[in-house]
């Protein structure tokens, strides 16, 4: 049933402009005029990042509007969270072919309650008619000379990554069905569901970010394959990249699904994963289990930044010839 | 000629991250990492908006990339002035069918010109395949308490627009050609450049809403038709509407190619002025020409703030009958 767009705004976004935040809101005009005015902490840096979801691209034709709400916002705290950055408020872009209340409402209720997760208030944005796309600006805090960079690391710091990479591109591609190339083998029903839920609505690694600070020397989020992530982090830092592929953490259910060494190649080169690879100079690395702790979220060390540039994925002592090109589709941030 | 996504990045958007600031520039970090970091001046509101312009939806298949690009910029920057707000930084997500070099070039150039003019750096966002789309968000700031809004105007304001309301809605009419129901009279093909320019490159009020500080007492921007914003405007003010059609300012250009009666149409109805339309206290009238010259942009008493709701549109004294709707597609900012 196509609704007003005025009923759209009143009815399912303008109630997101007031989450509770975990710390002040700083929302001093929200949803409803030109623009938003925000009031930033004082002896904050602002920390700003955009990312588009479109169908077709990031999301498959008829995915579940309540999980595209979700990762529109989940791709961007990510990115925040890779910053040790607090999130704080966000501007929605959305265009859809036309004002389904039914799609609307659940990707407001999927938007909704990750932002309410994570204390971030809907303050802006506009809905227009069109192929359907997402577009989210989020905007955070770190006090200022303490955020996480990709430039950051140095010869002889280990490489981490948190979660298990690689579950949400088998997820993908279970989504996909027969064109994924992925069957679910008898008994695995639970782990093919953990995974697609994996991929679906992933969970950004914001409060382990903001553990990191001040330990972490490097930190990128993992979005399109996590050797191609890792790469660009040793790049950044001036430097090359051992990893490992024995040190890879494999969920069950993705060798369950996909068995072990279509599952390591899932967790090097799948994309989406929205997990953080960082580095930690080995002098520091008492200090990691506590941050890990305040962080919820395990994590694993998988190689060392080296001195010769470039990537060398190592199985075994030897190179291990799997692929590291990670995502290649056109899809790139700024 | 497809070109690498890094390669595009690097080559015409990075430059576009270090436009002369008017003002401090404030980029601590900014593309190339998972965010930006920015520094927002002491004692000063952050000012965020987000627009979305699709093709088929925002502009015509087809359209000369300099003005998508420069559009894109400009109609973010319209409602930054309607707020009476210093842009600072944009962040870019845009979504092309193919990374076509061409293409991209011109975009950049239309949105870098822009920026460079009013002093705003590029500091993030994504680029992505899928339909033609660009969705941008831009950060300003204004003093706290001095940003114009739309609620604050009183019974008795008078109300004004700038510039010269309809001749973008003429200028996309011949766009469209013949579906465009606008044929070029004899002798006023350079009034229908100007109609066309008028719609492919506005100019964004940015130096008039910084010079209405403290002198407006609502303001909002024309995007939808100046009758419906001017009728938002006076709505969210709590007061009704009377709006004189004698007292249109029209264009020469506009006057020239839809003669008088049309021009008024296209005046009070069409869409995508990026004009202002504010109000003012009688008592504060004698300050409006020294506002007008420091911003740069000659503004028109159209209409007064009256106590009953609603808008009327008065010709010769009496009720108009022309159409107020406005621009009623499924397009709406939150």
């Amino acid at each position: 049933m196509p609704i007003g767009e005025f009923d759209l705004i009143d009815r399912y976004f303008r109630p997101l402009g007031s989450a509770p935040r975990r710390g002040p809101r700083g929302v001093v005009l929200g949803v409803g005029d030109d623009a938003a005015l925000l009031d930033v902490p004082a002896g904050q840096w602002l920390v700003a990042a955009l990312d588009t979801l479109v169908e077709g691209t990031h999301f498959l034709p008829g995915c579940d509007p309540l999980s595209i709400g979700h990762r529109a916002l989940a791709v961007n705290l990510s990115d925040l969270a890779a910053m040790g950055s607090e999130p704080a408020w966000a501007l929605l872009g959305l265009t859809l072919p036309s004002a389904e209340e039914r799609f609307i409402e659940a990707f407001a209720r999927g938007f909704g309650d990750l932002a309410a997760r994570f204390g971030v208030s809907l303050v802006g944005g506009d809905t227009t008619s069109g192929p359907l796309a997402a577009s989210v600006q989020v905007l955070g805090f770190v006090p200022p000379g303490q955020a996480l960079r990709r430039d950051g690391g140095a010869v002889g710091d280990l490489v981490f990554v948190s979660g298990t990479p690689g579950d949400a591109a088998a997820g993908l591609g279970l989504e996909r069905g027969p064109a994924g190339g992925l069957t679910v083998p008898t008994g695995a029903a639970a782990a093919a569901t953990t995974l697609r839920n994996r991929f679906l609505f992933p969970t950004p690694r914001v409060d382990l970010g903001l553990a990191l600070r001040g330990l972490a020397s490097a930190c990128i989020d993992v979005s399109d394959g996590l050797a191609a992530d890792a790469g660009k982090l040793a790049s950044a830092s001036g430097c090359g990249l051992r990893l490992d592929v024995e040190a890879l953490p494999l969920s069950e259910a993705l060798l369950d699904v996909a068995g072990l060494f279509r599952a390591r190649e899932f967790a090097l080169t799948g994309g989406d994963d929205y997990e953080l690879c960082f580095s930690v100079p080995p002098s520091r690395l008492a200090e990691l289990a506590d941050a890990l702790e305040r962080g919820g979220c395990a994590a694993r060390c998988i190689g060392v930044l080296e001195p010769e540039a470039g990537l060398r994925v190592r199985l075994d002592g030897r190179d291990s010839g799997l692929p590291t090109a990670g995502f290649d589709h056109f899809r790139c941030a700024l």
